[in-house]
């Protein structure tokens, strides 16, 4: 195959070239670049603390004071105030979080490395079926002992199992989902039993001594269909990063939201966000809970989207009608109407319904704005109270892509002068 | 819910009600009623031992060998011949058989208890992915090597693990692998990733000193799609018992071929297998074979089209166009035509695509005969030189359901006198 040289063309090969390894699963002090003892990451184009709000500024409280970077809530937010405390965007990090993305020096990631191109991807751990989670904004005893359970009980076996392994090698996993159900964003569920799969060989040498640790680890790995998602989602950032920064193009290389707002990187427009109002969201919520309860507390989980999964594949997932709400028909034709503000088809991500057609990706902001079809995210809902309260789907705003291309037109008369 | 007192509803409801549960593995001459050490069982309506031909009656040979019932090809024909071998159907011991269904008193089988009725069914231990397997009528070194092993090293470990689990339930593997791709006869990958998940907490305790065992027992449990298929015929078999012998039903209760003919049992007709000729059947051949080297050995794997399963399920398995041919659209509108021979919709096994439509279950032969549709089966594909070759389906042969109803005239007309 010839190289290709039209930077969408770059972006869009390399995009559809990654090969993500999960080779590690490490303390994000040890993993992530950059990262400190008093760094609270979070997700979305990072705010000034005195911005964030609801779910998301209690998850920032919440790990300043897992990591005990305070004693309690009065001091975390007098050390936010006084920045002792940082706050880090997980993007600028190399990670991606799942809805508020709490992560800190101590928790689990894992690391997983693009072997294509050798840059890595890093995102923390599933914190399990519990509503209550810190990821949703809640911070109590119960969060606190899962997450010390997850960093000294889980962590360490998953981190020996893979690398006993050697590596597990992430993209076969990924594609045979997609003819299983998933499409990797909203939906896990055959996932992780494949890489539950992938793991057990390795856990069994592991066992002597820690049945009872073991167990709860593949029940923890299958118990749900969210597992993968946070291998889903590293296994993306790594894949998208190896697609940015390609001078001239004007694909997406990433999609988030914090509390306050929604942001895209596009390859060829440098590290900045650039941000615009949240848009409405479809959802299907749990029983008990109304629309005005949905509260945005952040999520870099559409990082799945950027590289042709998650909203981009529903028409793999017709079983997410049954947790999101939707219809089979409106699946395949949502998901066939994205093919026109894509770069091409994706060669790996194949959606057996459509004839094994490759998934639209390579978002390219000129086809968004010319059209005006707008990206689709699958993604959780959070609640006002804290907890996730259902499940729907999210346009992703033309503010964004509108900004975008105007940056990109000023960027390209730059250039020529 | 009011119980059914029309001879089909009280069928129908047996049908859509059993719960199969996997309680032991066990061999044969311990498990089935009736097995003696000098039985071989086969697939389909028995026949004369003459008139086995091709890789069912090698089979037959291969079966005697393995169990020590002759030193030799020669003897094993002689003791055929002479009647000191005998031959049993599979059905008539409670018991499916896959493709030639060679079952020897010494081969682990598992025990399906159907806990609503109190009945079982049974099924021998898949031999793995290798193309030359002895219910794909080959006998050699290898095929011998991995029999003994699946016996001596595989099957103890599962009786162990079931053991240990107090009984793995069928029924929630079944509902869920159906959302996963799955239509559970032709297709079987989540449903083996989903039963592997169930017996992994009752491995690792296993594992001590047989590390090496319990990690080839994992791989054989996950290798490819059909380990789960001997479970889930073992488990309609178990269902569809529980509703045969009910005077009156019109509902089919098996459908099986050999290598000569096809036959069907119908609730209330007895025992008595109603006999046609094979049907035609739209192959996809694995690279290199032809059309006319398909050979018929015998199967007995349409028990779960007989429960609402396989062909009855295709729009819930698109994957499988890649395995047997087909398209999307045809499988759904293929399926949709079954609804018009079957007596309901199966409230357990749904189809996402379908909106969660129940699985057209109950075929009706009445229903057959007036609309000429026919059941359509999901089935593999063996060689006339022995193995697999490829996949495909087949419609069953509208003269047993025309013999059938003409049965079931003359013995409502003897009722009546």
């Amino acid at each position: 195959m010839p190289k290709p040289e039209q930077p969408n063309d770059v972006a869009f090969h390399r995009l559809t070239t990654g090969e993500p390894v999960l080779v590690d699963v490490l303390p994000a002090i040890e993993a992530l670049p950059g990262m400190t003892k008093n760094t609270v990451l979070t997700s979305g184009p990072p705010l000034a603390w005195s911005e964030y709000e609801g779910g998301q500024r209690e998850g920032l409280i919440g790990g300043a004071l897992y990591e005990g970077l305070a004693r309690d809530r009065e001091e975390a937010i007098a050390k936010f105030d006084a920045g002792e405390i940082k706050i880090g965007g997980c993007h600028d990090f190399g990670a991606v979080g799942s809805l508020a993305g709490i992560c800190t020096a101590s928790m689990a990631v894992f690391a997983v490395e693009n072997r294509a191109y050798g840059n890595f991807g890093y995102c923390n751990i599933y914190e399990g079926m519990a509503p209550k989670r810190l990821n949703y904004g809640v911070y109590d005893d119960e969060v606190h002992d899962r997450l010390v359970r997850i960093d000294t009980v889980i962590a360490p076996l998953l981190r020996a199992a893979v690398r006993a392994s050697g590596g597990i090698d992430l993209s076969p996993i990924m594609r045979r989902a997609l003819h299983m159900g998933d499409e990797l964003h909203s939906r896990n569920t055959a996932a992780s039993l494949l890489f539950a799969r992938e793991l057990f060989p390795h856990l069994i040498g592991l066992a002597e001594g820690q049945d009872d640790s073991v167990r709860s680890l593949v029940s923890i790995l299958t118990e749900d269909h969210y597992f993968f998602l946070r291998l889903s989602m590293a296994a993306a950032k790594s894949i998208a990063d190896a697609a940015h920064g390609i001078d001239g193009s004007s694909l997406v290389t990433a999609m988030c939201f914090s509390c306050k707002e929604f942001g895209i990187r596009v390859s060829g427009l440098g590290d900045e966000w650039i941000r615009g109002p949240h848009a409405s969201v479809q959802a299907k919520l749990f029983d008990g809970y109304t629309e005005d309860e949905i509260s945005w507390m952040g999520g870099e989980s559409p990082i799945t989207e950027t590289v042709g999964l998650g909203g981009f594949a529903q028409a793999a997932a017709f079983p997410l009608q049954n947790y999101q709400g939707g219809d089979p028909q409106v699946m395949v034709d949502r998901n066939l109407a994205l093919y026109d503000i894509v770069h091409g088809e994706n060669p790996n991500f194949q959606i057996p319904f459509l004839r094994y057609r490759g998934t639209p990706t390579g978002i390219d902001i000129a086809k968004v704005v010319e059209t005006g079809t707008l990206p689709i995210m699958d993604i959780g809902i959070a609640g006002a109270g804290g907890g996730q309260i259902g499940a729907g789907t999210v346009r992703a705003p033309m503010a964004c892509f509108e900004a975008a291309a105007e940056k990109q037109s000023n960027h390209l008369k730059v250039d020529t002068t």
